[in-house]
């Protein structure tokens, strides 16, 4: 039994820069068509040369591949001309609210200050995506807590896109009919995971990720979505690289290296609820429709074999590694 | 400044066996007085001859030490004639339900079945001390969920004493009131953190514990008690050492090594709440009434004084490494 997927694509990915990025970049670009890149670095990519660069840089460690990467920039205060100047090679402005996550210190505190970019952004067309935590409250709620100002950024700038980005409850899966200039990316280990995979057993670190995955309830809201592919809704890996070494020790970074497993665990879910016709629109056309784009023509075809997901990557572990899931993608 | 506790006693310590049981076992014989010690070892502590044996390695490992060890069967189907054997050398019995922790899986899947043997207990006064989660539920229920059964057992057998052991949440609170025959005890991680320290920043694995901590209505239910030395409740560290590779790496086992760092957090604790007062009846006095025991005379002083929490213990690492609590207790 096969399926093909006509261009999936990866609407939220951290492919980090140097050895990292060379390390997991070549996977998304085996199975993907194309993928939005997160611009959270240090420092963070909020400048033409920055934004040529790391795109370079992206293309270097895809070379051979059909692969295109659509870049983000990073939400600060931005003049009419510094948006001019690089407008064409975004797709989206990032806004990481200050602590939210790797690499977000330099995020915005208080979104009022980014008001006239917000403005800008919406007159100059360039959609919002946002990692939508509030880091104040407690963890299992700031994503819940952030819902107002999602509401308030919805209804202040009405020709504004705003992705809510890895949506994990379902308060938020709520929100998103409220108004028509919401959207929503989901990520594979939410639809597939709850809290209690990570802390109810052993503690696992490598399900570990932001916002955590929460309860039944929430996940079942979410796979609501997906499998009917709801027209705002996108799939979005999240796929977060971290080393061992910083996953497993005395602490642990919170991310999910999900890409190599991506599409296999989606066919897996897909297949077993009965939803695949919905997965082409879910995995790539809601995407084109709501980003108005056209990424390159790539087929990718999986089939029911079984994929034993290796135990690491160069030294990132994969999400479910040494597990064994039921589809794998076909090499060419 | 100084503060002497009367015979502190820790009544819900787990010491292992072999060289964790040496490791481990002097850390509690310095600072407490007596400790009422778990039974989930494989096998598990349920005759005689296995609790004499378990009793004289634990004073093997203390020797030197002021310290009497309050030992426990595990709960299993018990005809009287066992019972009779050993019941003066237990402060009661305990449940795990089965899967619930470490070393849990000989437990008891259903209450019913062990009707008789708590029958027995609740005729010769032998207490029931209980591991409350309901393991088949969403981590963060589990406790909540066990409710229904405590009130069960409360009343099918009133006048059996029945332990909560290290309640977390606030539901749990409540219902130690509503029966006479419910107790409870408090461990010192609860007291203090709550799920947004485990995985509010990164993942902390040795915050990791079962039953997890929960959220901050549920820490301030718990200090409540604690403050004010709630006559039911008594201190219970639940210390559950695993060696360093058991915490950290691709999984973690649940469990927090507080013995070293029991006293000075509580001391720390209660002075920052001005319930110094009632510290010794919570560490002490309480549990002394309820179980009817007159551990050995011991005064244990702590001295405001800066302690910077080993790294390490052996191979075990203790909750909150490297940090600095403010009082420390002094050496004789």
């Amino acid at each position: 039994m096969k399926i093909t997927l006509d261009s999936p694509l990866d609407m939220h990915l951290h492919l980090r820069e140097d050895e990292m990025l060379r390390n997991v970049a070549p996977f998304s670009a085996k199975d993907f068509s194309g993928a939005m890149i997160m611009p959270n670095l240090v420092p963070p990519i909020d400048n033409l040369k920055r934004l040529l660069q790391y795109k370079a840089d992206i293309y270097d460690a895809t070379k051979g591949e059909i692969f295109k990467p659509y870049l983000t920039a990073f939400l600060k205060n931005y003049t009419r001309e510094e948006l001019l100047t690089f407008k064409d090679e975004i797709i989206a402005i990032k806004l990481y609210p200050a602590g939210a996550t790797t690499n977000s210190d330099g995020g915005v505190e208080d979104l009022s200050h980014a008001a006239d970019t917000l403005k800008l952004m919406e007159e100059l067309g360039i959609p919002l995506s946002v990692h939508g935590e509030n880091p104040k409250s407690h963890v299992l709620e700031r994503e819940k807590d952030f819902l107002p100002t999602y509401e308030q950024i919805a209804k202040d700038y009405p020709k504004l896109k705003i992705i809510m980005e890895h949506i994990t409850c379902v308060d938020a899966v709520k929100l998103l009919d409220k108004y028509d200039n919401l959207y929503a990316t989901l990520t594979v280990q939410h639809l597939l995971i709850t809290f209690d995979d990570i802390a109810g057993g052993l503690l696992n670190p490598h399900l570990f990720c932001k916002p955590i995955a929460k309860t039944f309830e929430d996940r079942d809201a979410l796979r609501k979505l997906a499998f009917s592919a709801h027209p705002k809704v996108m799939f979005g890996s999240d796929s977060a690289p971290h080393p061992k070494s910083s996953k497993e020790g005395a602490t642990s970074a919170a991310g999910c290296f999900t890409t190599p497993i991506a599409l296999p665990c989606l066919v897996e879910l897909f297949e077993k609820f009965d939803a695949l016709d919905n997965l082409q629109a879910f995995i790539s056309d809601n995407a084109k429709k709501i980003y108005g784009i056209n990424p390159p023509e790539k087929k990718v075809t999986l089939e029911k074999k079984s994929f034993i997901v290796p135990e690491i990557y160069g030294d990132v572990v994969p999400t479910f590694a040494g597990e064994e899931v039921t589809w794998s993608v076909v090499s060419e």
